[in-house]
């Protein structure tokens, strides 16, 4: 059973697949390297790839009951290996399966399944694969027919590597993003040093609420020069009110002093940034995305024992809707909003999203996201924008991801995509044009038809 | 490929759909102007009746990327239908697109695809038999075997369009129903000037909070005399707590002055209000249909630019489960419940309304409705009042529209709830009583055999 | 048309269920009585045995608008089953109609449809065969092939009807569950006795959070010593943050006393006491079963007049998941955790609670419940924990149900296991083994293979 065939039952839906599966990919969210991308290391060993950062992975082993020592402790990488292949062996509809049956698939024309049985004998023959191609980083992604990436960047980055990638001439474009998260987050006990960094790259010093603004104006300037589409923000708390610029400029001129500062006061200078850093990247025609209702680091004992990003993080609850809609709404009386991509972890908000984002211009929900990228997950998130939007208008997938090998999820989307097409009561011809802008027109045509 | 069998997929469906597809229809809750009844003027162009005043097409047409004056604007109407058919010919999935194939097809016999391409044709056609067969309110209403219509009233109106239409004999009824919003709604600027109408209206001056109630009770009971089977609310915000008579009297006597009142007290008197509401309800014996997590307005530039009721309402998180049944319990002990039937905008809410209630005489949740108005949405509905209700006792289908054309919402709903029952393992004779049932005869058997 | 067959509709699914359908029960939490074992009664009428005391149907009569009188009122028994029969012959879709067909069918044989017209048939029918093979409740339990029951019990329990259980030498074993609702419900108007009883049974003197959390400890040594595995709980309300060690000490002699708390404070000390709890779970090896999102009693009026467990619950909305994540990471980080299983009653948690989950070691969500144990919330827990988490590790169908016929649910959750199974694009062998794993090896294996 070939891994489309799971996907992609009927005639009709393999006629749509078809007519999409070999279209360019254009990124437009992911956190590859540029470091990474530069160096261009020739790969090794699937079992270091697959399992040295992806905390995807480590959790399922977890939920397998694998012991940490086995996930991100001392072990050899083929005990780590073995136990990651029972765990997946019998994880049936579990996303982390999918994507590794497809990655095994359709990299290393691998169909075994995977399991403790094989585990030893399809790591060889991935890696004899990797060897004899000469597999790498640029590589692959010339190989999936990547147009375009953009990664994820802290708006006090240098874009050095960037800038050394651009001078390569490579056949696709790799941009960065300006990530704002370490601006609003005050609460970070480097925050003061954060800011004289931001400054210095900004040629501002910070000192107050208003040199703030000018350094983000400046550095958000330099980032469009050096080809920047996209700003994006994911901060772990969500204001609660707007402060006034006033309280803004209190509130941040104790930050710089590394004065502590109350929490209701940050929320409230957390909801003028939002609005202000929204206004901002209208002016900057950056498009904004914006992720929401993530906890990180839901253990304090497996934070302290093993650090951050590392399958600790959980969806949260009770997200308030109504305070979006004031920061959106009020950004847009001020001065215009930015186009916007609105991102939940929680599917239950859905509806409340979509319609949100339905009241104001240029404003979206973006594709279902890390727990919820699995076939139902998309399948969800492509219902709901299809009966509250105009779904042939989303930008689709996006692989928002650490490594290399995930471009293959965008093949994983489409064939979701061809699926959930083909069930509709239209003709071919509609579903087809549909399926095209989804899978890469609507990016192509944003990002510039030279793409 | 009729619009029929894109829902109605199999022969057992075809044969429930069969059962109910010509029967009666029983509106009870719309937004139909009593006024324009009354007129009965003839239609003309179906780019007017479509455009001029549906937000349901406008917000649309802003997802589709339509400039807005292109749709609220000063563009020739000409040029907005154009944009209207380009705008729904790609948004495969969303209802618009469905009524606006479904419209067509059942009034018009037009079954050729809205699109760019056809538009103009398709306006002439249209339009062409509107003049032929001088198409009317009135003769829309007949037409669809509509027995029973319940306007939106002001609970100061003087009902004087009701009373010339049931004057003029027609072969329906059309009743008004009591929609209490206004007086809720303490902090709108004309609010003294709303009570002082309402007095009038009354015959009661409204001073202090028992004159208010005096007030509600009498207009209460002069619409039962005018026909009025239902109240109807839906508030902007929800209280959060309830208030004892004292805090009421105060914050009433405050507002008939129009001294700015704090909005706790306010939301304590609110709850106050919604118990001896529901009581006066009861006395009266209306029916109260009570509307949950809408947020207004969300954009204000738009709102000032455009006005209410042009698109821009969203769905609300957040509900507080507790404080409704908080006030259920309160007027359930106090004096007893009228009939009730819950609307959420929000389907992520429906576990727990309609778990809550199950926990009340009387008390049940209402169909899909607005944003939720769609195949997916109904069927979410019907599954879960099949799950934790009596499917068989729901009163179904309401168009909660302002266009005539609406009525073919009715087929709409019945093709979903034929596809649906066809799903379930029962006997047919079953599934066809059940759909009948939910069709007409529950409303029909509530609103006296003799309609 | 078998009640199998309503369900369970392809070959593939048959073969799945054919796998599992004869294999073994373990029931880890029911609220069977173990008075009502040890005496072990034969039945005499299905009338009495269905409707004496199940608030199931009870609501579904209620929400089929039968009058009370003939619910939980002083009608005839005859009438009573009249109404029940005439309430589930058109409840489509609900999950008491079809346990009722499944019930008839599995232990009586009964395939006519139960209405208004056979009610009285069924039960002679059913009656005679209660008579003829001398039903009871062991033999009930044996012949389903029961080899554990968990029930539920009170901290204060001396445990005798478990010990005289035990001599017996039963086929299977009865344990109890350490249910711990009474200690943390300060607000009880008997608490002071409470503790004072509690308190005697473990021989401490409580005065003070300290012995209080002594008496806890020694009443679970006790109770684990009576083969107790299981610790349970599901408060009225949750906590909002933890207090520290004085608070709590506080808060109980305040308690204890009789003295009035403030509820801001109660929940303080109930989440110092949830961690505390749960450490002393770890401490006696116990699993801990949390059920959330329950409102109890939602009308006041009925539960004057009939009392708890009568039908008035209702899901709650709003879980803080946020106040839970803190929770369990503070006694992680304080001590670790003991095996845990949340439950929640609003599916809309779903997501936010399996990733939770997640992020702690051993810690799980549990089956679709009460509202939610019917074909659509199942395959909806079926799914969430296929994309969340590793499937094939949950433990799979527990009653919670007070009746002995309940054990025919583990019927209908393993047919719609097989059917969510049967869905699946993975090879036979593994979906059956990941069934066997769901339906009794899982916990075959936790309980000791012996049993």
């Amino acid at each position: 059973m070939s891994f489309e065939s799971r996907i992609v039952k009927t005639p009709l839906a393999e006629r749509i697949f078809a007519a999409i599966e070999d279209a360019p990919i254009y990124d437009y969210h992911c956190h590859l390297s540029p470091k990474e991308m530069r160096e261009d290391l020739p790969f090794r060993d699937i079992a270091e790839l697959w399992l040295k950062g992806d905390h995807y992975k480590w959790r399922l082993m977890r939920q397998s009951g694998v012991p940490e020592e086995e996930i991100t402790g001392d072990a050899p990488l083929e005990v780590k290996w073995q136990r990651f292949a029972e765990s997946v062996a019998t994880a049936v509809g579990n996303p982390v399966r999918d994507w590794a049956m497809l990655e095994l698939e359709h990299y290393f024309g691998i169909t075994t399944p995977l399991n403790g049985e094989t585990a030893a004998e399809i790591r060889a023959r991935a890696n004899a694969l990797i060897g004899e191609k000469a597999l790498s980083p640029l590589k692959l992604i010339e190989a999936e027919r990547v147009r375009y990436v953009a990664t994820t960047d802290d708006p006090a980055d240098s874009l050095e590597d960037h800038r050394i990638l651009r001078a390569k001439g490579l056949p696709f474009e790799v941009a960065p993003t300006f990530r704002a998260d370490r601006i609003f987050t005050m609460q970070a006990a480097d925050y003061p040093e954060y800011l004289s960094r931001l400054g210095e790259a900004a040629g501002v010093e910070i000192t107050d609420y208003f040199s703030l603004i000018k350094a983000i104006d400046a550095r958000m300037a330099f980032f469009r020069q050096n080809g920047c589409r996209f700003a994006d923000i994911g901060t772990e708390d969500f204001p609660t009110w707007i402060g006034n610029l006033e309280l803004s400029d209190r509130v941040t001129i104790s930050a710089v002093k590394g004065e502590p500062v109350e929490r209701e006061e940050r929320l409230g200078w957390m909801g003028r940034l939002y609005v202000d850093w929204l206004k901002l990247a209208a002016k900057h025609k950056l498009t904004v995305q914006l992720h929401l209702s993530v906890f990180r680091n839901a253990s304090k004992r497996s934070f302290d024992a093993i650090g951050p990003d590392a399958g600790f993080d959980t969806v949260a609850t009770g997200f308030n809707v109504g305070m979006l809609k004031y920061i959106l709404s009020t950004a847009e009386a001020e001065e215009g909003l930015p186009e916007i991509i609105l991102y939940t972890l929680n599917p239950a908000d859905y509806t409340a999203l979509i319609t949100l984002a339905g009241s104001f211009r240029n404003v979206t929900v973006g594709m279902a996201w890390w727990f919820n990228d699995h076939i139902g997950g998309m399948r969800e998130y492509l219902q709901k924008m299809s009966e509250l939007s105009n779904l042939s208008r989303i930008y689709g997938m996006l692989t928002d991801s650490r490594s290399f090998f995930s471009y293959a999820r965008h093949r994983y989307f489409r064939m979701i995509l061809a699926a959930y097409l083909a069930e509709l009561p239209e003709p071919e011809a509609l579903l087809i044009e549909v399926a095209r802008a989804i899978a890469y027109r609507n990016l192509q045509t944003k990002l510039g038809g030279s793409l």
